[in-house]
């Protein structure tokens, strides 16, 4: 792909450029200018730009824009007599001159929204393979990225090794609960009602701010009947509240509600977020829904706080819908990951004599996509190679 | 303070009370069947809620309301028939019948901005009394919730302490920099115009999501003139150009930019998120702010980029006045802490000959504000048991 033509408007504040499969798009001058790729604006090791928007002077245009013989973009900026070279494929790949999604709680193409057809899919592989560190650690990465869900096995049924699994692609967030946390059930048949609680699909910490954004848990025993692992994506489930009912899509997402922790020893967490948060392009970011942690909402109008309430409900029902759950259950050896921020677990009760032993992390997406993003370049650049 | 009335109305979905001060309000019967604080709803130990709203009738309506003898308010629930009493005070803090702020983002009480005039009153605590974790402490602590920013002096000039003062109050945050990081700068004479680098007031990280909610400085040595450490308070800059520009503030809370490093060793990082970061309810929740890792700005509709980029520069000037900037200089043994998601940081020119090594961390908030909390009720416990 090259370019054919440029052609500058707005007295040299914009300008215009067609590739050679005839698409069109637009570029502003200030833009281009804080965007240019010579030595002294952006830095040849580690492309950080060099310089500030008041190093770019208010006035800047364009004051001459050609196609060169390679068909990639050659400018002058006005008042700084300076020339830059902007190749063809970056400013497609730049492009801003684009529809932008206007619809309130969309995804982006890297996000897969699933329900429970992905019983027969889960997203599965071996700790052996994953400490390879190639393609197909890549691919389950990948699907942490698009599901927020996948499944790990064949760990040493050794306490800690989570821990291992969090450090193959990032690091673990320590918190008040350690750098991990015991998940340990013995089973009471005196105390039944215990089994039913703490059953509801929920994400783990919303009262913390930051959230965990990543969860690993790891099975290391489990001699009980029932008590599957559960789980559940809060994007779908919001998807079909949006369609159902919009108005209730809205409600969830532009009120913020309340959730708290006080533990034992002086922990006391609070927080004020969303149920569902969007970002200011109305993309779904993150999804906090937590019965147990639940806070008095304070922030709602009082006018609003029926239409609320059946809005939270209306979310909660959706969730509890049968085909919404990927039900499996964990053998000692498995553990599985979600994105804290927007996959919801649960367990079914269990009952008969037995025990089970889960334990439980947290890390954060940034290592974790970083590493997937390092894996696919990886991947590309021998390809490259190959060919 | 207690309550004197209580009436039902809309038919038992909402009820008013009045306490003996004159006040009143209004509650919905399903926010209190939600919040009811009996044992059966909320857990006794840790208060968590041990039921779903899926457990709460949706026709739930209050059909008996009545102040009791010590002013408490009792309530029947209909179709439960269960009695549930309120705490005056209770519903007192969690009064939500109240105006709520609709000004584009406004900060809570707990926030207060500043500009260069707490030059004169830094909040400064020593090594040995922040280890003391006493009221001091508190303190110190409650000075980074308020005003993002504080010093600690008197460190062991030693590598890694920083990471003892993190752990005074919460966890550290690894990420692909390590536990902690070196910020060393052997003067180069030769190289004079990378001493003018990095000098922009920014946050750190902002690539990364979840980003750094907290950021330790430590230095170890200073020998060099100059290098002065400058904090800008982010929210209080946000609020001078709302004040200024009200579409500019609009604007830079409206549309989100991205940010993006590409380190060696095939980390790669990249977000999305807003310079200016609002809640559903338009509370000021972070600033993000670095020229050195924003990536193109893709998001922004073609017809709104060049407004958008002057309102950039317009909040970018800002930050640069002179009465913005509280300045100080960093000697062994000192360290300082910054709220990432609002105060930014910056460095002064240095030269001549010497070295400046400085030593940084990431921990979060969430542990730090726990930490402040547990030292606030013990304050207030001891002090009731002193009355």
């Amino acid at each position: 792909m090259f370019l054919e033509t440029a052609e500058i408007l707005e007295n040299g504040k914009s300008l215009s450029v067609r590739w050679n499969n005839g698409q069109s798009a637009r570029f502003h001058a200030m833009w281009l200018r804080d965007n240019a790729l010579d030595p002294q604006t952006r830095a040849e090791g580690n492309a950080q730009r060099l310089i500030t928007i008041l190093d770019i002077p208010a006035e800047t245009t364009l004051s001459s824009a050609t196609v060169n013989g390679i068909g990639d973009l050659v400018l002058s900026f006005f008042p700084e007599n300076k020339e830059v070279v902007f190749p063809s494929n970056w400013l497609r790949e730049h492009n801003y001159d684009i529809p932008h999604n206007e619809n309130k709680g969309w995804v982006g193409d890297h996000i897969k929204t699933w329900d429970n057809a992905l019983n027969n899919s889960i997203p599965t592989i071996g700790y052996a393979q994953a400490q390879k560190k190639n393609h197909e650690f890549g691919s389950w990465l990948g699907a942490v990225e698009s599901h927020g869900f996948a499944v790990m096995t064949g760990l040493p049924v050794t306490s800690g090794t989570l821990i291992d699994v969090a450090e193959l692609f990032g690091y673990v967030r320590e918190t008040n609960y350690g750098k991990f946390f015991e998940v340990r059930s013995e089973i009471n048949p005196v105390n039944l009602a215990y089994t039913g609680l703490g059953l509801q699909a929920h994400t783990d910490n919303p009262y913390r701010d930051p959230v965990p954004t990543l969860q690993l848990l790891a099975c290391l025993e489990n001699s009980a009947d029932g008590g599957d692992s559960i789980v559940v994506d809060g994007f779908k489930a919001a998807e079909i509240l949006r369609e159902e009912s919009p108005e209730s899509f809205d409600l969830l997402s532009g009120y913020p509600v309340r959730f708290e922790y006080a533990g034992t020893d002086g922990v006391r967490l609070r927080s004020k977020r969303p149920t569902i948060e969007l970002g200011p392009d109305g993309e779904m970011l993150s999804i906090r829904f937590n019965n147990r942690s639940s806070a008095p909402f304070t922030d709602i109008p009082f006018a609003d706080v029926d239409r609320f309430y059946s809005a939270y409900r209306k979310y909660a029902e959706i969730i509890e819908r049968p085909e919404m759950k990927v039900s499996f259950m964990m053998q000692p050896g498995d553990l599985f990951i979600v994105d804290n921020t927007r996959v919801m677990h649960a367990r079914k009760g269990f009952s008969g004599a037995g025990t089970r032993w889960l334990q439980g992390c947290y890390a954060d997406k940034d290592g974790l996509l970083s590493t997937l993003s390092s894996i696919r370049s990886r991947a590309e650049k021998s390809q490259e190679a190959a060919q």
